[in-house]
């Protein structure tokens, strides 16, 4: 249910609407919108009734909302939301070209990484300090000493750090110094870890699950939000088919399907997405094309030494080429096109 | 294996190869190249010994092909192929749009679908005369009629026609009328039909099968050039998996990986790709701006009441500004670049 | 629409009711039953009046069919349906064993094989003359030295053939002597060698697709039926998925599903289904254990020096081991039952 | 690498190997076996040298484990792990049978399921105290009052309990209940829960991930013996397919794939595997005849009145004719067999 208030509604009408709300068992969110604001009930298990609000003062009107998501839905908020990361701009008329190698692996590495994507025209640096390894064996990550890294990485180049958080334990410490937490692939549907993104303060990149539909991955979304953070970039990074050309199947028609349900800006991770290097640059390229707001790739300064997925990840080179065509081509279809669905 | 002929070999050299590959009890195929001719041997279970050939006159070497398909890879023709459709070009610089509806309806319906694609700037035009459809009880196309209304088509607009055969028996007829016959996913691995195709003089569009790897793509494509048919373009259009958002899921990373691998030309249809007019665009623009050289659309001119797949169906306004910014990508993009990878 | 006769209308009644079905310009099947005949109608393409029919003497009733498929639904028939090849019930009580090999090689192999079928109890017996293969260059089976032999096979030990038309060219020559002709999971979706199938008075063993969805599966089953020929087998062997510990999926859950929703004989085919030997006898005792009414397994006398498929074939003894335990299973399983769903 | 030590060698020639191991830098584990004693050394990146170790005393052997799993192989343990879970033998020769609801929803349910499960020979338990759910609006379960519903039922009905921790904050509580800890689908590859579940001394119920591959699965298991948690039951519940007659495509042919790579003993759950009720029996029977040591079933007492999953749940009269059913299908096959692979 949306209790959509008059655009001439004072605080104190919104404050009686979610007091009413509270008094029925529910929660309340407020939605603020250009023209007016919106109170978003959720915690209803089942239809709550419209009669409920429409006649307390300031509500133009009480609508029910048909899908599982509410608080990620376009139907709840019409403009696109705009994720601010180290003061850039995710899901604005800008696509944001986030770059760097998997695994943070030793200061001189990340720093160099840091300096190509700074070099390449790159906004964020990517590395990650906590990994998460399909054998107990393989190297995990550097820890606390990998976000030190990130850190002076950041004060050297001014670049806005993404890391990833892989359980609770060691949120509180990535938190700290990421300014947006990455949620992975494998724990797109760890509820807790997603409960707890959602009390952070910081932006949460949410990667879609190897085998998440669509509704999935917006319900995975909608647990961030409905804990408070509304600072969310849904990420495509690819599914599990029966396709052994590449190491998962890009599914780009994610993007359009997602800039239609949802306010959330997404973006696209070529790498993991075909785990090869000749196809990043074309994949870039298309998700661009597509629409995506940006791209999370893997840069590193010597990728055929990369202890993890080096085979996929781009040279300093390669990516300030692929950086400078995918900007080419936003800049193009920007160009030619009134501005995008709900953009402002 | 593959016999590299000299630069100065003359025919006399190239029939003696070709003689010696028979007189062993396997088939030969003349690849003429720019600088020089190969001769491929195919029919052979095992490996051939290079000797065998080697001090023939007019040998450069003799190589071993590692894949199980010969004819199709770039380990046999380095240059790009183009394929000539009535006049037009496809694999060259430029890219190509085909347009017009899943199925030919009437006369009124396929030339109006004709002037709306000319009109949006497309070169080729497409149209169902035979139906491959799921139920017995489910439209099945015009048949011959249909072929008569695609040939009045092509003689007012001067668009090349594009229309599937489903088998051996139509083939025929299909031929006749059409300037490239389309092979549909579902008959990817029809191997009679393959067959037949490889033996006709018109070029053949090969749909990749729902549930097709890349291997069993190109080997399917082998089939075809295995029986002289050289005028092969494939095409990309959506492969069967656990996602519900599209029809399909398009797999355009199979665009580089094809062109990594094979010289023939590779297009996508982004209509059966995606099942859904809104997706129809973005994924246009993605699909070439991964590479592909061309696309093959569904337009039609009221889709709203098509009598098949209305609801993936184009507007004539929404090709026209669709091909419009799929020709500005594909140019910023080839004037950004040498020419692609392998091309002359 | 489905018109239900009385217990007590005549051959005119239901003449005249198919008469009145062909007027409307639709087909009439007739449906006899235990009780009483119904009478389907198919080629309608919107839904058919009742009122048509229920005033006509002898006529019970007029009941709409739900679902796309109608010749194959349980709706139409609430029997199951018993096909009978070379004497043998499938679909009955007993569970029936096809075995063989993959590929007809040689006189002395289909022989052997065909005693060590014969020997371990199995009642029919399978091999290939004509070979889908993946590759133009693959050895494509014997063609009608091949059936002969399976003639011969069939003469000795009285064994009832099972073999694969792959097209509508050598559906003559398959038909004359097979005793059921297999459709290949790669021609589920091949309408016209359906439609020729559907004209043979050959019983049918239809197998399904890699990537065939339930629906789809009755839906070329219904091209069957709605030719005339009523006598089809079905068939699961995997399909395609991102599990890579085996060829394919084997989907047993399809074996209750088509049982729930057809009179139609469901078989499992665990060879393809798995493609490895040490899985063949698990999932076989597996799609017995769900109800499946037969297995096609593949058998040769040497399975290591086998042309095709050798790593999932099972020598005679494994076989005959194999067959024994499903037996028991089966029979285990019918003595604790009632008569099976809809069975007599 | 493996270091089997000779029939004779006392526990000070083990110490001397794990001394010899921890020197290296890493962890060595000690495999007791019916002959003698094996020492299996992980955490090593590259290859150890055997030469290290075949000087030392009592050692027969030191062997190249191949595999990316260690602890979990057959190669480092021949013979069947039995998981002891209340008393009730896991992986021996008879199956076990575990029931009981989807979520625990109050006192009354829960008493009234186990009573069900007991009447129809079942050994375990299954309710949730904490579930996963897609959407955060959903019952998330009752947490510790669940807990302590489940310990009054096995209090009541001497039924060993199996419930999920989701996470590792409430880990240490549902420790103190369960007799076996599950892990679910979603946090298979949740890598710090799996840690936690290491430690712990409880057996440890793993399902596979709906996309996990076979390898995976097994490094996942690999992460819970790496922490010195052997007690491991392993459990199919469906992967993700195109399919959709079922919620999930259950994979029976990875229990025997799991029986010839793993001692650990593998169940099947088909509720969660099928998503329909009357899938569940067939598919059961099924999963017992491939070879399964178990099945994990849902079973409510009024199926249709269930807070989650009612329509995949059996109601006691079906789990009692499932469980006899099973267990005759069961004992058949043992009586006829050798014991299993590496069953003592």
């Amino acid at each position: 249910m949306l209790v959509v208030m008059k655009a001439q509604a004072g605080p104190a009408d919104i404050a009686r609407v979610c007091e009413r709300i509270e008094t029925l068992g529910f929660q309340s969110h407020i939605i603020p919108g250009e023209q007016r604001t919106a109170v978003c009930i959720t915690g209803n298990s089942g239809p709550v009734d419209p009669a409920e609000f429409e006649d307390l003062p300031g509500v133009a009107e009480a609508i029910r909302v048909s899908k599982a998501y509410k608080l990620v839905s376009r139907e709840t908020q019409p403009e696109n939301t705009i994720v601010l990361v180290n003061g850039v701009r995710v899901g604005g008329e800008q696509i944001v070209l986030c770059g760097g190698p998997c695994a943070i692996e030793s200061r001189e590495q990340i720093l160099e990484s840091a300096r190509a994507v700074r070099a390449g025209g790159g906004q964020l640096l990517r590395g990650g300090a906590y990994k998460p390894r399909t054998s107990p064996y393989s190297f995990q990550g550097l820890g606390e000493g990998g976000l030190r890294y990130l850190a002076e990485a950041r004060e050297e180049t001014g670049l806005g750090i993404v890391t990833e958080a892989i359980d609770t334990e060691t949120f509180d410490l990535v938190e700290q110094y990421a300014d947006c937490v990455q949620i992975g692939a494998r724990n797109m549907q760890n509820f807790s870890l997603l409960r707890r993104a959602g009390r952070s303060r910081k932006p949460i990149l949410l990667k879609r699950g190897m085998s998440s539909t669509l509704e999935e991955f917006l319900m995975a979304a909608e647990y961030l939000l409905a804990e408070g953070n509304y600072q969310v970039i849904l990420c495509e990074r690819g599914v599990r088919t029966f396709a052994d050309h590449t190491r998962n199947t890009l599914d780009l028609s994610v993007v359009p399907a997602v800039q239609g349900l949802s306010h959330l800006p997404i973006i696209v991770d070529p790498s993991h997405g075909t785990g090869k290097r000749d196809k990043v640059a074309p994949m870039s390229l298309a998700a661009i094309a597509a629409g995506a707001s940006g791209l999370i790739v893997e840069v590193h300064p010597t990728p055929d030494r990369a202890l993890s997925d080096g085979y996929q990840s781009l040279s300093p080179e390669q990516f300030a080429e692929m950086a400078d065509e995918c900007r080419a081509v936003a800049e193009l279809l920007a160009s030619r096109r009134k501005p995008r669905v709900g953009a402002h």
